[in-house]
């Protein structure tokens, strides 16, 4: 075990969200987020019990000022230098303590204003880790004959990847590369260069020379990088005798537009900031569509733009952590690099810390959203580390949602609230009691129940009761018999007539609608015309789930091309923000008001990944962490796809080929068509008629897999390729 | 009006509380609090409404980063440099905004990590103050047009006196001023010096010369100094070729050991650190009694030592505010500097930041207390602005105290609850359900109900109704009809028979009792020689105090003069954390098992101060802030007395002579012996005996006070001398 740097759960985060959200910038200006931004706890004590069978002289840093104690006694270098010194070694200055042989308990409490305290502390055998506990306040008091009280609540210290006492958590940084213009050109009174696609990073003014000021202004189009009085982000950089000051900060950009004056003169290229991944553990995809590969590229090149410090929603304008954009970025995540550490780092980031002031991003469904993120965090990792991290938290949380339930017991927008639910083209109702929330607020109570009941809380059982006592209301309110549908709206004591998409496809998600109900759902909203269209990727990802859920694959894959493939076919090369297909040229560019307002590269622009991969792949955990899952494929009339799944256990391949017109809905009933990988003896395939063959690959260590097909549910072995013939 | 900077109120007090309270150091080793230690917000919203006549370029100054809004829209010095732009001029480089004609509102942003974000505007009519508004969330949202929606909660920004933009917050120190040791003598293999009395501050090493290492051990006492393995605090100082490295930090000491190696050289002296105050006006007190004089004297220099940056307990081991003794420090202070200001710091810097997790500095009563003295504060200033600002802070700690009552319903430590009440030498119950305990949250919940009723909060009643039945509870319970007095504690059930004078003298201070009930307490507890004495100046303020309500001050003086002036006889030159008369010689340094534990320069050693102000000179605000006074001068035994006590308005002087064994008691009535100042005609004394002449002099331009004499009411004028002859 290598030692790593320690500091107070969740206070990294805050930290490092702090930094992460205020480099936002509006045309230069800065741009924090609008809702309340936390602390890390300043003074933190990290604790640890050892047993050493000899002497051991460890070595101890921190970030920040800090004190020692051995068994409840307190040490300095002035008045114990045998104990505790201060060394400077080859390998790095630092403290050295002098444990004894037997059984010590050493303590450090740790102050630093500016950043998480933290500590790293390295032995032969002690070393620090999330082993260690720590306390923000250890109610250590003394009294009159000296004799130490205390009560502090100790938790597991958090920690990452920081194994060097050089690599602290505040030198911590996104990964750079080289990347050069692939066209540049002469344009009004300056040069426009074009790096090729959507790209995000910092400008490096290369072989500098002269003097001058260089007037820089991004685009993500074209149209974007030479309108200087419109563009939303900008910079300016002084050239003196070659030297470059202000360095301008990263930026999302696939055009820059530069004026320079004086005689400055430059190469301009840029370094590109990524958040490292391994290919090896990475989903992938490929079918017969070119253009939903395409999709699919495309949407894993967005969702690896916005997946940096934490899944952020749009690299240019917005550049914050959102909870309702966060939810679908981890989904796709889960499908794409299965980076547990970024969903853990922004789940934390959303929640900061207690009071409660406002909802998460001061949006009542986002609210909703962030507990559903912790159920489905669970049920693709099976971590209950990080749910036991949480739980304080989220009763919190859900203690603030359930004290501004009105008085009907419903939860409604207060005039503190934002409620989102989607940027809609058509008149919506979004104030009184909305449909759409209550069912939100029911899963995340759901949520809470089911987290509560893994450690055995009492508390599993209220919360599912408030959950179901909620879902009954809203079905005796908001169904209607007549237009078998749920209705949107209460305003004013008045039922709405007003049907829309939104609580009728989370009703089909959240299983919170028979059978029955369901399939009138499907038709009279999901697939009725007179429904007003949902126009951002946002919603569609729920609506295209919720048909997935309901086996209208074939539906879904011509919707997808028609969508996302119109954003191609309009030159994106990462997924917008939005996007009404009936809009035409520059008008696909703008909003808020604003001609360039729209974010071009948007995480929730990504959720092909996530459709592929769940419903045409088919594959799914159904016991948390992947114990057990299901492989359920479906071509949804593709010829054929092949691709990889990333799990705890490693990953899942699928590979199905068959006759694209037979293959609709759930059942995979067609023509045997290739044999991939090796034969399978222990499964034999009962099916009536002649099928596709279908590849099923399982590279997990542990993990129990169940090939469904139809009706059928086949084995699937670990370390074991089966191949089924249908 | 100058402008001032300005942040978010209590913020400047939470940091400044950070860096004050892990000061402390135990022999050489950092030692922060045992309680949560909390932050700033990073991020906050000022913003101001103007209405110009002419354009205004006004100069702006931030500690942290920042961004503009002039009416909602966004200013960046890119993008908008006729608006806002970064000057470096003859006063200051900073920024310059240009606002337009007519009415507009300013909005800054800021944003800073480590130290409170703040702000510093400076127009010809647009300045910084009090009056602008701050938020730590604004909650502005923009929707999908582009229409801006907020909903954050604004509070009047917090200022002091940083009234010059290079006069930051963060700059803020203590002030210095030199002294030299007034005796130096070898001692063992060093060097002993003597700065003649107790002193705050920190070494300086003049003159310095060769190399080597130097030693220093700090005493309280010649003992402790010289006992280098015991003395509570110590530093090291390297001197290499006539450089001083690492200069020590500030401690309390009278006495410096000193030990050197090698040939380095110096001439040792120190600078004192103190927080300024104006001799005009402050307090003063003379009397007939030298040993009363100079107990009075040594008071005010032990207050003046621990009044810092905050109110602190004791200058040398404790270093930390604590809110027991914060009250009395305040109480003190009020006849002492009326340093309103340090009030309010360390009444902000106490309460810290929600959530509560502990009771203030983890002490149940300390919660009580803290409470109570902004009942005093209100009375003392008459301050509504602070209250205001402080209420959803009082409002979330009581709900903290609610929420752990007891089945009783009444308060009853957790096992993450300290019990102070006292340091005592007897066994005393300090568990269970303590009579004590309640009395302190019945008077905190009379402050809430207080301070609720000044801004007609209909949660006044709620919190009155709730005392009232706490209190009956509390006498049903603990008030004994056979021993005339409140029992101590219920333990496990059992109401146990002991006796101390704890709640007694609470039930007397905070009129819990019927007259009869209190003449009872006093006879059978207050001046009972069975029931065991207090050996803290904490409690005696209140048991004095107590007495002096009761008409005592014939009984006080002695007892002040033997407690005070037992110190004094034992070489104090200021006063103690704890002093029981029946120890002797180094007795009197030990404390916590430890041989110098003992602080021997403790704020409450002080109270003598309070207790003449109030009960001798016996002048006290009967409406807040003095609008209403009353003087009602008691000699106790004193031949004479003259001085003077602060107020918001001046000062109030009094002077009073008398023969002395017939002023006991709180008739004043003697002999004539002296004309003080011009003669009174307005007001005649009906006195039947002929009197001593009193002599009150008010300067305050307002405020309505009244001389009591006896039963006689006399009207005070303002700013004019009345002599009163009796």
């Amino acid at each position: 075990m290598k030692a790593t740097w320690i500091w107070y759960p969740g206070d990294f985060e805050v930290w490092l969200g702090n930094k992460f959200n205020n480099r936002r910038t509006e045309r230069g200006a800065m741009f924090p987020p609008f809702w309340k931004q936390d602390s890390h706890w300043p003074t933190v004590v990290f604790t640890h019990e050892v047993d050493l069978e000899q002497e051991e002289v460890v070595a101890v840093w921190t970030e920040g000022e800090f004190n020692f104690m051995l068994d409840g006694k307190l040490f300095s270098e002035m008045a114990s230098p045998e104990t505790i010194w201060y060394e400077e070694s080859d390998y790095h200055e630092g403290h050295r303590i002098r444990v004894p042989i037997g059984r010590h308990t050493l303590t450090f409490k740790v102050w630093n204003q500016t950043s998480p305290p933290a500590l790293f502390v390295d032995g032969k055998t002690i070393k620090s880790s999330s082993q260690w506990l720590v306390t923000y306040e250890d109610k250590i008091w003394i009294d009159e004959q000296g004799v130490a009280h205390g009560s502090g609540v100790y938790v597991p210290a958090g920690s990452w990847n920081f194994n060097d006492a050089g690599d602290t958590l505040t030198r911590y940084s996104l990964r750079w590369r080289d990347k050069l213009p692939v066209n540049q050109e002469k344009a009004e009174k300056g040069m426009l260069y074009d790096f090729g696609r959507e790209s995000f990073g910092h400008l490096d003014f290369r072989k500098p020379a002269g003097s001058g000021t260089v007037h820089i202004y991004y685009g993500e189009s074209r149209e974007e990088a030479l309108d200087k009085e419109h563009c939303e982000t900008l910079d300016r950089v002084h050239i003196s005798n070659g030297l470059v000051h202000r360095n301008p900060g990263s930026k999302a950009f696939r055009y820059v537009y530069v004026e320079t004056t004086g005689n400055a003169n430059f190469l301009l290229a840029m370094y590109e900031e990524y958040a490292p991944f391994s290919p090896e553990r990475s989903g992938s995809f490929r079918c017969s569509d070119d253009e939903l590969n395409k999709i699919w590229e495309v949407s894993a090149y967005t969702l690896e733009l916005t997946t940096q410090e934490f899944f952020m929603d749009g690299i240019k304008r917005d550049r914050w952590v959102w909870s309702g954009d966060a939810i679908q970025s981890y989904l796709m995540n889960y499908y794409l690099h299965f980076d547990t550490e970024c969903v853990k780092r922004t789940i934390r980031q959303l929640r900061g810390k207690d009071p409660v002031t406002a909802h998460v991003n001061t949006i009542m469904d986002y609210t909703f959203y962030w507990f559903k993120s912790i159920a489905d965090y669970y049920e693709y990792t099976g971590d209950t580390v990080f749910i036991r991290e949480l739980w304080p938290k989220m009763v919190s949380l859900m203690d603030y949602c359930l004290s501004r339930l009105n008085t009907d017991g419903m939860v409604e927008g207060q005039a503190d609230d934002w409620i989102f639910i989607d940027w809609v083209d058509f008149p919506m109702h979004k104030r009184g009691t909305l449909c759409f929330e209550q069912l939100l607020l029911a899963k995340a109570l759901d949520t809470m129940s089911y987290c509560a009941v893994r450690f055995s809380h009492t508390e599993s059982e209220r919360y599912a009761r408030l959950s179901a006592d909620l879902l009954a209301k809203t079905k005796a309110v908001f169904w209607s018999p007549e237009a078998h549908a749920y209705l949107h709206a209460i305003e004013d004591g008045q039922l709405n007539p007003q049907i829309t998409k939104f609580p009728n496809m989370f009703a089909i998600l959240y299983d919170f609608a028979s059978e029955q109900e369901k399939k009138q759902i499907q038709e009279n909203v999901l697939l009725n015309a007179d429904i007003p269209a949902i126009t951002t990727p946002y919603m569609r990802f729920y609506e295209l789930e919720a048909l997935c859920q309901m086996g209208q694959q074939a539906e879904v894959l011509p919707q997808m091309k028609a969508y996302w493939g119109g954003m191609l076919r309009e030159g994106a090369t990462t997924f917008w923000e939005k996007y009404n297909p009936a809009e035409h040229g520059t008008e696909h560019l703008a909003m808020y008001g604003r001609p360039y307002g729209k974010s071009l590269c948007h995480a929730w622009g990504a959720s092909p990944l996530y459709i592929i991969g769940r419903y045409f792949l088919g594959v799914k955990p159904t016991k948390p962490g992947y114990q057990e899952y299901e492989v359920r494929p479906v071509l949804g009339g593709l010829e054929w796809m092949e691709g990889e799944v990333p799990t705890p256990f490693g990953k899942i391949r699928v590979k199905v080929a068959g006759e694209a017109a037979e293959l609709y809905g759930s059942n995979v009933v067609g023509e045997a068509s290739e044999l991939y990988g090796n034969s399978n003896d222990t499964t034999v395939c009962n099916a009536s008629k002649r099928c596709n063959i279908l590849t099923v690959q399982v590279f997990s260590d542990g993990g129990k897999g169940t090939l469904i097909l139809g009706n059928q549910r086949i084995n699937i072995p670990a370390n074991k390729e089966i191949t089924i013939n249908l």
